[in-house]
């Protein structure tokens, strides 16, 4: 063995360091399967703090690459091995402690959203970011590239519920930011700085949330429409008239995968469907699901469909969030993550349509509507060259579009190294200088996720 | 004249610049009267963001330094100005475009938090960040402070409604960051980052806003004890089940000074006066403001009013808001911001009633109390020099106080230059120089409010 790995050996404990090439495999690639992944030197699996920083001296030491992994359910590339780096994992570091009076929890970063949830659900609390991974991917994963999901439309993204975080930079310094205090502005903004940092600036080892009581039960509306434009139409309505708890989009060719999938009887012939939901307390979630009612029926919903049957309702949920797998189904994808200003929306979604056509390449979407948050999903077949090269423009096209309808590359996953190309031209040059500066200040030798983002 | 200031006032529009001092005299201090406050060489008053580019790379040039000021209602003297510095004041930009569509607002800074308030109104829209000071102090003001105020304990503080900014660099640079979507993770959080930086990063010259519906009736309770254990009990009472859209607290000597001022009847032999809001829509409100006189009255509530008239209820949150400019009746002050973890407000508010008393200072308490956030205003007479020291020894033991329990200098109002001393305590070593090399990498030159913060 390299005598630099001997020496990372000796540092941590035992069985923490993975050098076995089909040991270490599994860890080379993110949900993005990035097909240039590198092959890294070794895998390190910490256990605390004191681990993380003993690998990231070590690294500095020796100009070792870093790449921070959570639990790999990444859609851009973002925690993809470099060639002759580290892969630094938090998967063991799983504590949790909540606090119920303060409506606060201490969570180590591989701890799973779905985990988090669970465990602060016993105290009567919630833990609102939602992914649709959010039974696959880690807390620390969430922090680190700001998080979004289903109910941020009205409860917010992951960077509204971190208090603080301890955070090991890039020369083994472990620093705590914030904390369990619901007001601080003592000094900059650092917690917020790291959140949606994507491992280019430290590797978060504790995290502390805000939580708040448990969300009321919700009702649950479904609609169908015969075209885009009607469905978006909806979107804008709702969104004008009050904060629903939920407000998905599903595009003809997702609904059709899901169905495919679940059979549960959606409908096929559809061009569009929404998901609304309300947790308004008592009747007002009703009042709120009529209303919602009302304003797509206005934007011609051929069906509308209500329910404040629990199950049933996430069942309808469950459809939604399960979209990425069954378009998988259909071939290799590349996955978008474009955003909009709300009122772009409608052009947004046409104007993918077009590319689509254009290109003659199927692109699934499913969006968080009601944040102008779309997830167009390029279906390829890597074994048709000539096919995978259109997807890839169309691909190109769609970050292009989203930037002059003045939107964003990137609403949720991060730009990781799959969205890294269409960064400066999505910031332009002074703001990608600023973040230059940035990253330059806190890790100056670069051993922080290198060739992610910037 | 300066031939510098000759250059300055070719620069910039008729009458922007004003050198006189009996022009500038109301622009050296903030609303806390640093008496430190140095003579500036000019007040610059910015009428867009040229003028402020202009004026800064000036600044550069010559390496003049520069205070960004709002409407200087700051209590930590961020806005103090500098012997021979500029104080640029954002005072004359004041420009507002409500969307009523996507719920978002671009402001110019100068516009009063108020006037924010009143424009999106009109459009059936809220913008919730409610600092006491709201009629006084600026947007910009709110956004570099990261302002607090009375219903962000429900609803959240000014970070959490910034959705992007054009902000202006050291050396001139205007750059846009983020913008009106509401999910963007593409770059650094550098909207965030600029947020609560207090003037020392940059100067915000535009900011875009998410807003929200309009808040439904609040129903009010107002609750009195005869101790202040009694009351910080019930406010973890209150917190622990649910979330209150105000949760305010004064101390006995608060009461005093805002019945002397308003004759209002208040119960002046009370210990503690909680004022609580509950906003759940129809009937939820009156069965929250139910709930929380039961958890008042079994923490030994002397007194429970409970009202849903509006005008009632404001008449109690105008009560709560003008405490420091009563309290102010009675001598000079020195205005505190110190925050704790929720379950140490018992401990703090103790702590600072045992340091009243050992230093023999006055020290009224408000505090927004279900954010753990208390402002202990400490009374004194510049003319008692041995007073005088005795309130500023107590000034330092306070925050000692917060810092030992877990708790922070400021919550909201920012450290600015009197709270600096303590920020290193606060802060520790690493995350100081982690503040100072992002301030360095802005900054290089220190132009932007030198002295303040760091
Ligand atoms: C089916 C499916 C649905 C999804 N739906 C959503 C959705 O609705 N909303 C959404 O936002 N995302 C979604 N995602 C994307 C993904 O789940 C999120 O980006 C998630 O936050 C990643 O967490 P992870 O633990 O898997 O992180 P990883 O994939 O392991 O890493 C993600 C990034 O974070 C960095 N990182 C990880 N841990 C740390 C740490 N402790 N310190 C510093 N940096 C770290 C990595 O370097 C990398 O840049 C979805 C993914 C899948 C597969
Ligand atoms: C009676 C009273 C009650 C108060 N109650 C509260 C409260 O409940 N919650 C709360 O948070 N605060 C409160 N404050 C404090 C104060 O009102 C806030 O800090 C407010 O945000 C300051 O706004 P301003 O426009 O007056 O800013 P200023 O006092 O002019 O400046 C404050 C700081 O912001 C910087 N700054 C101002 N404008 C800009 C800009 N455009 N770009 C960059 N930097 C800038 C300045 O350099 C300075 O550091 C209160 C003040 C008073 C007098």
């Amino acid at each position: 063995m390299d005598s630099r790995l001997t020496e990372l050996v000796g540092l941590l404990p035992d069985h923490s360091v993975l050098t076995e090439p089909d040991m270490t495999a599994g860890y080379r690639q993110d949900w993005a399967k990035d097909p240039s992944a590198g092959t890294p030197l070794a895998v390190v699996r910490a256990t605390c703090t004191e681990d993380v920083q003993a690998t990231l001296r070590w690294a500095s030491t020796h100009r070792v690459p870093v790449v921070p992994r959570g639990a790999g359910s990444g859609l851009s590339g973002g925690a993809t091995a470099v060639d002759g780096g580290i892969v630094l994992t938090t998967e063991r570091m799983r504590a949790i402690t909540v606090d119920p009076v303060t409506h606060t929890a201490v969570v180590q970063p591989g701890l799973l959203n779905a985990e988090v949830k669970a465990a602060v659900a016993e105290h009567g609390l919630w833990y609102p970011p939602d992914p649709s991974s959010f039974e696959i991917c880690s807390i620390g994963g969430n922090i680190a590239t700001n998080a979004g999901g289903l109910c941020c439309v009205k409860y917010g993204v992951t960077t509204d519920y971190v208090l603080g975080m301890q955070v090991v930079l890039a020369d083994g310094t472990a620093v705590r930011l914030g904390g369990p205090r619901l007001k601080d502005v003592a000094g900059l903004s650092l917690t917020k700085l790291f959140v949606g940092s994507e491992g280019t600036l430290g590797v978060v080892t504790e995290v502390t949330l805000r939580l708040i009581p448990a969300q009321s039960a919700c009702a649950t509306l479904v609609a169908t429409f015969d075209s885009l434009a009607d469905a978006t139409g909806a979107v804008l309505g709702i969104t004008q008239k009050m904060r629903p708890a939920m407000l998905e989009f599903m595009d003809h060719t997702s609904i059709g995968a899901v169905e495919d999938a679940t059979r549960m009887g959606l409908d096929r012939s559809a061009q569009a469907m929404l998901i609304a939901r309300s947790d308004a307390p008592g009747e007002h979630a009703g009042h709120e699901i009529l209303e919602m009612g009302d304003i797509c029926r206005s934007n011609n919903a051929t069906e509308v469909f209500s329910t404040d049957d629990v199950d049933e309702g996430e069942a309808f949920c469950a459809a939604r969030r399960m979209a990425f797998d069954a378009v998988g189904r259909l071939g290799s994808l590349l996955l978008e993550d474009v955003g909009a200003p709300l009122t772009q929306l409608p052009a947004l979604v046409d104007g993918i349509a077009q590319i689509a056509e254009r290109r003659d390449v199927t692109i699934a979407v499913v969006a968080h509507a009601g944040d102008g948050n779309t997830h167009p999903l390029i279906v390829f077949d890597p074994d048709d060259a000539e096919l995978t090269e259109r997807a890839h423009l169309a691909f190109g096209e769609v970050m292009d579009l989203a930037i002059t309808l003045g939107g964003t590359i990137t609403g949720e996953h991060g730009v990781g190294r799959l969205k890294k190309a269409w960064l400066p031209d999505y910031l332009g040059p002074d703001v990608l200088e600023l973040n230059r500066r940035i990253k330059a200040a806190l890790d100056p030798e670069g051993i922080l996720n290198p060739g992610a983002v910037l």
